[in-house]
Formats: C-alpha cells, structure tokens, sequence
C-alpha cells in the first residue's frame, strides 16, 4: 500500500505579518504521522482569493490530504469558503445543516442574539461539502473532495480534528527513536551517522543540535513505519554515540 | 515604487514531523515588515532533493527577495546548499573564503579539531555565491541572486539576518495601529467592519478573537504602510467598538 499524504494550508494575514504564532503546525504534523498520513508540506498564504484558489487546486492534486486552518469566521477577511467553492467550481450557498445549528445557538444565547449576515457567512458554504463539527463554537468546518476546512484558533481547531480523525485513512504509524549525547559535535558525528542513513535507506535519520543549561549536544532521530529497522537504526546509533567516547542517553533530551 | 515581497522556505523533515516548533517565521515576518519588505508565502518542505529544486526555483521568480533556513549543517540531512546550485544550475563546489574561515575556527580549537570531510560540506556552495557571516557557530550562509540561504537553530538564523538586514531594499515599512475590548464578538462587530475595510481597501484590516485569563474579546487590527491612513481607520475602529456598547481599549490586548 503507499501511504496516504498530506498537505496543511495555513491560511491568514496575521500568520504571515508576524502578529500569530502559528501553533496548528506542530499539532496536525505530530497526529497526522501517529495516523500514517504524514505531513509533506505546509504553505502559509494571504487572505487573497486568487492565491486561495490557485494554492488549494495545486496541492488537492498532488496530496491524499488537504488540510486547511483559518479565514472561517464571519468577518469580511473569513474568505477561506468561497475560496474553496470556486476552487471547485461549485456554488458558495447556504449549507441546510450549518445554518440551522448556528440558527438555534444563536437563538438559546440569553438574550437571543442575532443569526446576522455576518454570522450567516459561517453557514455558507461549498455545494455538497459535509460538515466537520465543532463542539467549542459551534460554527462548523467542513470536508469537500480531498480539503478539510478547520478553524484557525488552536482549540477549535484541535476539537475539529479529534472528531474528523477516525473518518481519515491513515497508513502505517510513523514511529521515532532517539539518543542523545552531551558534549556531542554534529561534525563528528555526521560520516558515521550517513553510514548508517546509507544502510537503511526506508527510515529518515536526522541530527539536531541542543543548547539547553544542563549542556549541549546532538540529539540523533530515526523515523519511519518499520519499527524493526527503528530499532536496529537506534543500536547502531548508539553504538556509534559510545564510539566517539560519548555517553548515550535514550531519547530526547529533556 | 512597488512594494518588494519575500517568500521564507523552511527547510527540514523535523518541522513536518513535528519534532520541532518552528520559531523562525515570527521572527522574519516580524523583521521583514519592519522592512518593507511583507513576507507574502511561507513554505514548509522536507529535506528531498527535487522538491527543494522546484520549489526554489518557483518561488525565486515570483518574490523579489527568497529566504530559507535549514538544511545547511554538516550532516547527510543537510543538502540545501547543493539543491541551490542544482537550482541556479551552477557547480557546488568549496568556497575559498568559506573554507579559510572554517578551517581556521577548527584549528584555532584547543585541542584543535579536525576540519574534516562533513565539516567541509559547510564551506561547499553554489559557484558565484555570497557569503553571510555567522558570529554564532562560524559557518556562513550564502547569497546567490535573490535567494538568501541561512541557519534553521534560530540564534545563529538571527544572527545572520541581522547582519544581512543593512543591504536589503525595503520598501515603506509596514506599520500596524489596534484596538481590542473584552466582552465583543466577531459576530457582532464584523458588519461594520467590513464597511471601514470597504472605505480603506489601501490597508489590511482583520479582527482577532482573543481567549485570555483576563477575559474573552476580540482585537481589531490595521496594517499597512499609509500612516495617515492607518489613524484614519484606527479611529474609524475605535468609535464602531463603543457604538456597540464596549469600551474600546488602545493597542493588542497585553
């Protein structure tokens, strides 16, 4: 079987003027590989509709998974789902299911608030998507084609993908091992370290340097799906560790 | 004048994996608006040989000025110099100044150590290249037509931009004015802020739902590169926030 793929949209102005931390990266990547579906690219784009649509058509073609977060709220810059529709080339219109859930939220507010334009916006939109639930505030996201359409705020958008993620079609788990070694230099670890990439060349081995204030190190990582090589990719690298007359520490620093 | 763009490629398996939190795009973004030079994309790749290629060579035509970060260490993984000159279609192939640093940071080492065959990959770069020097660890990045090649550990990828920021051409910075009130929804204030958005369309206006401790609300902010412009529609924001009975309350939420 070739293992699914995927590809996150990161969609917003405020990501791209340094205004947000992005914090959906590192979340989607770590479940998306527990799932077996791992992450293969990330773009960040503007608010811009032809950007969106250009962007969306390009990666649903060349990924299993299209991941999208932001631009889903009601204000004039949420363009995330018309966007979507046109990349599609479908009509951008009232979803029957969205709009009547955000109608009745709206209404048991004390006092009812109002289900305004504004609002209507996060019931609208691409013919034949479902929905993605949001069990935070209520306003869903939706699935159209490979592109699953989810919140930009963190927590609704980790609620979003808890219940979306049975639904995906994942491969074999990635799995990671890890050793590491204070007093450890990357350049002298580097020709032993590409021998043993060089002798298993299903799994990905990387180094990365540590600066912490209990000393720093080279951290070496293998991961991929066979967890038999993972394990025998991890006693050659801490044998390598010993080696070059380092104590090998499993794991990651801490 | 038109404004110059930048695209930023984050290069590394570990960011896509979610091994590490990217902490460079905020700090570039951040700086480069401070510029006048708005980071417009941002790509996330893994550490593969064709993709670094196209992507590179895709994104050097579209934005006037290209960053990357990772990928220039001395272990196996660290393949992004040689992608570049693949790109540029030029040998990959030792720098002479690059080398002489790098040979004298080894040797001047007590004991001195040995500037060896992975060490050596650090001072190999695109023919024609440029270096950018690196106070931190020694290793430079490199310059070749508009694409600007760093570190991923981010206090040596700052060290390097802030040696490199004197000799971009920005354009007018980008300056930001806000306003945020507990209590307000985006629901609520998105009609009228659309209307200040429709009368300003020079400037980026966008609301932002913050979740604090200190309580729930929403930030408006401006941003753009027209100061008067920006005042305009500050006071513009401030007066829709107490037309809908909240007291609006200068500057991002703290």
């Amino acid at each position: 079987m070739t293992q699914p793929t995927a590809c996150l949209l990161i969609i917003g102005n405020e990501v791209l003027s340094g205004r947000t931390q992005d914090a959906n990266l590192k979340f989607l990547a770590t479940r998306l590989g527990e799932l077996g579906i791992p992450l293969r690219e990330v773009r960040v784009i503007p608010d811009v509709r032809d950007t969106i649509i250009a962007t969306v058509n390009e990666v649903r073609a060349k990924f299993t998974y299209v991941f999208t977060t932001g631009g889903i709220g009601p204000t004039h810059d949420d363009i995330t789902a018309e966007c979507i529709a046109a990349a599609f080339g479908v009509p951008w219109e009232p979803h029957p299911e969205a709009w009547a859930r955000l109608a009745a939220h709206y209404a048991r507010q004390d006092p009812p608030a109002e289900f305004n334009a504004a609002r209507q916006r996060m019931a609208t939109m691409p013919r034949g998507a479902s929905l993605i639930d949001n069990p935070v505030s209520i306003a869903p996201g939706f699935i159209i084609g490979n592109v699953h359409v989810m919140a930009g705020v963190p927590r609704i958008m980790q609620a979003m993908f808890d219940g979306l993620a049975p639904s995906l079609q994942g491969g074999a788990p990635v799995a990671s091992r890890a050793v590491h070694a204070n007093g450890m230099l990357e350049g002298r670890v580097a020709e032993g370290l590409g021998a043993i990439q060089a002798r298993f060349p299903g799994i990905d081995i990387g180094s990365y340097p540590y600066y912490r204030p209990s000393g720093n190190g080279v951290a070496l990582v293998a991961k991929g799906t066979d967890t038999a090589q993972l394990d025998a990719a991890l006693a050659q690298m801490t044998a390598l560790v010993r080696e070059l007359g380092h104590e090998p520490v499993a794991g990651e620093p801490g």
